[in-house]
């Protein structure tokens, strides 16, 4: 499955059970991604028998760890150690390899604490508190509409978050989440951690067994499983309140809970807003993706360093790929929007009932059907010079920010684009700022498939495409600014430092570029805000306040990547008259290899035959309601001891986005049983559980 | 634009003008593809002022050239010479190129005969007769049903077709064709020539000028033209009845007569039909397409080598996606196939008034809708094992022709698949034999490309991949079967005589490969046959009786790459709101150029400037009724002279397939007059224009 980053480049949005009940029906069964502070014990307790008190809740919120890379990890020991996916360490393992050194073929393990390699970029958050800032940020947006309305209430979400992290920006970071699609707005409250270091993960090959043809299906024999360690000063930090660690499995039918930041669900969207993304936004997203697929996989083919080098970006957009097709394939089943329909006209009816309600709400179904005739009109614009503008090219994306975090820190903090406010610049610079290492050849590829698409999109006669590419090719174009010189993390220090006069003077060429299309794509921002997404948003706002008035929080809010809780159990499912059992075993992985990539053992693994225990539970499923960015979430027991870690869901999940049925949505965990296994007698990693078990 | 034989392979099926009016209300305006035995003659003389009596349509008729390499083309001189558009010549030209010389980005031609080089594959033919045979099609296959139907109706037209050309099967060839989807059954019999050589063709990127970014655009600067010579028993045929060629344009607003094949119309599917193409068929045609032309890209920008052999699968491979981006665009716009649901329950309100006509009616609609749900089910499956295996490999289609046409040829003609008939025989022949070149690496592309989408479609774990991969990978079977000495001519001729027993006892890789794994091809063929194409195929015969039984042969029936004259207009449109004037000048390309691909002129035209008239019409566009197919078709002014090739239709126009709207629709020609400018003062071909002229 995939990291929420990746997900939220691919867009925001996505997808269903069939039978699922649409909002405003309460959540049913073991469906919902439940805040820390509305968790339904009581309806855990009913359900499971399990007693899960603000202790409980506490003790796992304080474990609970959102990284900055689209996922989610747990604190399991006591001296910083965190459980995640390889797959959310992935880059990290890139970063430190090179043309004959391979940490993401190779595996990588830190046998003492100065071998432990930081993550660059990475930075670790823990839910510290959360407080309502509802008032504050309704008052600041009262008459406003469209880009001005987007304005007020980012200027106000600014100055909340700035005065929440005041004087303790170093430790803390602060973020307004917006629930229920502006019902409600929360202060959320992070302790964050900006020294992250590797210290163990497998093989790319072990961790991803089966590859794209295996992701998203069940059974699976993934070691999908990472560890990285805190550090606080120089030091590892000190997490005495971690989970427990569990050598042993979960049980078939065992109630498990997961917590982790599920990125993005779509589960209020309107009808309309559903038949946009299935008319335009997902099948623009599959052809885009098929083609960067295409040659990214000829681009790794030519080379064993190209493989090498594309792996990353490979991985990532065949992941994107796939979910999103599974979102193509539940908007188009007719029940899933037709249900839509008709939850939406009890909704209108429910209102209508209610005058004084109905005066307040207006129509703001009509104007999301407006709005969505913007969407198509400035979908091409809006995406290819801005949304997604160099789409994957991690020079462009250093260009970019340095030119614009240089024109905004010049304003007030509440008049800059959003993602430049002082509450964010923290994370910007770490991002900006960190070494990684950048592949020209990748770059002049991605960059090239960018300019040919908005040729290609806008037409070539287009005033955007004349502006973009003047009289150059999108070949040439590429292959000239793939020679910026911002893959230098010193360059970039020095553009950062300098500020706006550093910026203009610069000679770089992408810097350039940046300077002489900038505005073009800043005006179509800004038409984009006042003509789509502002309008969208205060409706939504409008339709959140229907439904608090008429159902209050019995229901959970869509996903936006902070820390939820879902509960469930332990079990399988009937795949179209077939069960899948719930569980896979070591020994599986020997039965389903075949000698040739991606079901190929490393050699690691071809000799550990024999030496561990084929009964040792590999992988297991739970009826959890999980999406992406619940990636390395800790699957947790009513104990709240650790027994595993989410690393993805089943194909019947993929419509998750937009619904969720428990009979046939799935999460799959990487069982802590295995983890420990695998260590022990596999890798050599004695130190590692040592630290693990060290509570037993 | 396409040829047919491209676009049959992307689907078999096209798109649409919003306000189209839909089956069955008659055509209106424009509106068109009229057999030369029905054509409404007293419609044009009304609207135009033109008479188009059976001279001037037998004319017409006996100079109107069908290529089976998918295109149309036209007799316009005396000595054998046609016109056709460069993109049909286009393999002609890369069969004899290699490294060191290449026709395709030089362009060619032959100054004398003994130069002209043939066309390795292509069969010219010119319809000589229709007649009427539906009474004993229909006779054959009363009573019978699913894949029965589909049996006994082409043992039928095997026998048909057979005697037509009984005895002159050398030059001759005959087919029955499918009218108002079996409302109608004619024996098209035509007069063939199997002797077809390349006369002249322009450089690639002057013929297709503005390349991908320009194509299905206008206005345009494309010199799409190319000549062909039928010979006949080794000498030039003798075509005394040629059209006459126009070294002038149309003027604006003049009548133009269309005079080709049409592939692939699909204006009578019902509205569930063209659900199933928006959400199943057309989406995963995209994505197909676009990952393979991200390989494709990426191939040829890894040596000049790779751009020349794989220009031929990108320039097919873009054409494609652009056209059937076009036809989902059309539907997904929710009034086409509402527009369809209205005329539906038009027409079976109508039928329910006539008892004795729903009697024998019935209710196909019902039955077509269920077939899509077996659609749906059996898609993978029945287009990666049969109907699109293998996708654009040329000795993969090698292989399974040699194996089945072996297995089939025991057979008795009526029993064997419709493609290994005796009237088909001699067509599959040469396209078997005649030398071509073919690529390993090009072909491990494709190859390994299917095998993978093979596996990712139907899963690692299904029977089928389990049969067609073994325990190999998609890359390494590829590698493998790329080995395979398919590519040698004489290979294949040693193969196809030897017969069954060759074909068994052969150790080249893909024959083998074909032999183990035809079986389940052929099996999911007779499925599909069974639950989807028979019930539809019969659904939609009843559906034409009953829209014969109250409309008659006033509507046109859909097109079927056979011969049809479309009437229409010389006119620009309005496009929101701009309008695009009908003509453009030889003076345009260089205002367009920018030195770069693709919108960089030739060395032979740069140097041209000052050499040609630059108010010379170069392109221009008419309301004709048109889609591909209809490339090369010869573009006809009221007396019959020829005044351009159709080399492209606009973008409105993709949604052809579907339905019509003069108001936006337009084709797009090359004129003649620039087609002479530049055989005079470009290329120096003054034999050729002398050839062109000499009845003036």
């Amino acid at each position: 499955m995939q990291t929420w980053n990746a997900e939220r480049l691919a867009l925001s949005l996505l997808g269903v059970a069939m039978l699922a009940c649409f909002l405003p029906c309460p959540a049913h069964a073991d469906e919902g991604m439940w805040t820390f502070d509305n968790f339904p014990s009581a309806a855990v307790k009913a359900k499971y028998g399990v007693d899960i008190d603000p202790a409980w809740l506490d003790h796992v919120r304080g474990a609970a760890v959102r990284l900055s890379t689209g996922c989610s990890a747990s604190i399991v020991a006591a001296n910083g150690i965190v459980l995640s996916n390889h797959h959310c360490v992935r880059a990290c393992a890139q970063q430190h390899s090179n043309a004959t050194r391979d940490y993401v073929k190779d595996g990588f393990l830190a046998t003492r604490r100065e071998d432990e390699i930081l993550c660059a970029g990475m930075v670790a958050e823990v839910l510290a508190s959360i407080s309502d800032v509802t008032d504050r940020v309704t008052a600041a947006v009262a008459g406003k509409t469209g880009d001005e309305f987007i304005k007020a209430r980012d200027a106000q979400i600014a100055a909340v978050e700035k005065e929440g992290c005041a004087g303790k920006e170093d430790k803390y970071s602060c973020e307004v989440v917006t629930m229920y699609q502006g019902g409600q707005y929360k202060l959320y409250n992070y302790r964050k951690y900006t020294d992250v270091r590797l210290v163990f993960a497998p093989e790319g090959d072990t961790a991803f067994f089966g590859g794209d043809p295996d992701n998203y299906n069940f059974p699976r024999y993934d070691l999908d499983c990472s560890f990285v360690r805190l550090y606080e000063n120089g030091k590892p930090a000190a997490t005495p309140d971690h989970l427990r660690w569990s050598t042993l499995p979960p049980k078939e039918g065992e109630p498990l809970f997961v917590a982790g930041n599920p990125g993005t669900t779509q589960r209020l969207l309107t009808a309309d807003q559903l038949s946009t993304l299935r008319d335009l936004n997902i099948p623009e997203i599959l052809i885009l993706y098929s083609e960067l697929r295409g040659q990214l996989l000829r681009f790794s083919a030519e080379s064993s360093e190209h493989a090498r080098i594309g792996n990353r970006d490979l991985f990532s957009v065949e992941n994107s790929f796939k979910a999103n097709r599974g979102k193509e394939r539940a908007l188009v089943d007719t029940t899933l929007i037709a249900a839509k329909r008709v939850a939406e006209r009890e909704l209108k009816a429910r209102v209508s009932k209610a005058p004084k309600l109905a005066a307040e709400v207006g129509n703001p179904w009509s104007d999301i059907a407006k709005a969505q005739l913007h969407e198509k009109e400035l979908y091409f614009r809006y995406y290819d010079l801005e949304s997604r503008a160099a789409y994957r090219s991690d020079l462009f994306e250093y260009a970019r920010d340095l030119v614009r975090a240089a024109q905004e820190r010049t304003k007030p903090n509440g008049e800059r684009l959003r993602e430049f406010t002082d509450s964010r610049l923290a994370l910007l610079a770490k991002t900006l700022l960190d070494p990684q290492p950048v592949y020209p050849e990748l770059e002049q590829l991605k960059l090239a498939f960018w300019l040919t698409k908005l040729r290609e999109n806008l037409t070539a006669d287009s005033p955007d495409t004349r502006l973009f590419l003047g009289k150059e090719s999108p070949e040439t174009l590429a292959a000239r600014l793939a020679t910026s010189k911002l893959g230098d993390a010193a360059v970039r220090k020095a553009l950062w430092e300098g500020g706006l006069q550093a910026v203009q003077a610069s000679d770089d060429p992408l810097i350039r570029f940046v300077l002489a299309t900038d505005a073009d794509s800043r005006a179509v921002r800004k038409l984009y805000e006042d003509e789509v997404s502002g309008p969208v948003e205060q409706a939504q706002q409008k339709i959140a306040h229907a439904r608090f008035a008429l159902y209050g929080t019995s229901v959970y809010p869509d996903a936006t990547f902070t820390l939820r809780l879902s509960y469930g159990k332990v079990e399988g499912w009937d795949n179209n008259g077939v069960a899948v059992p719930a569980f896979t075993y070591l020994s599986g992985l020997w039965e389903r290899a075949t000698g040739q990539f991606p079901f190929a053992l490393t050699p690691r693994w071809q000799n550990a035959h024999g030496k561990v225990d084929p009964h040792t539970v590999f992988n297991f499923v739970s009826d959890n309601d999980i999406v992406p960015g619940n990636s390395g979430s800790p699957a947790i027991d009513a104990e709240g001891q650790v027994v595993g870690a989410i690393f993805d869901l089943n194909i019947p999940s993929l419509g998750g986005p937009f619904g969720f049925d428990d009979r046939v949505n799935r999460a799959v965990s990487v069982s802590t049983a295995s983890i420990t296994e695998a260590l022990r007698n596999v890798y050599g990693a004695q130190g590692l559980v040592t630290e693990l078990t060290a509570g037993d």
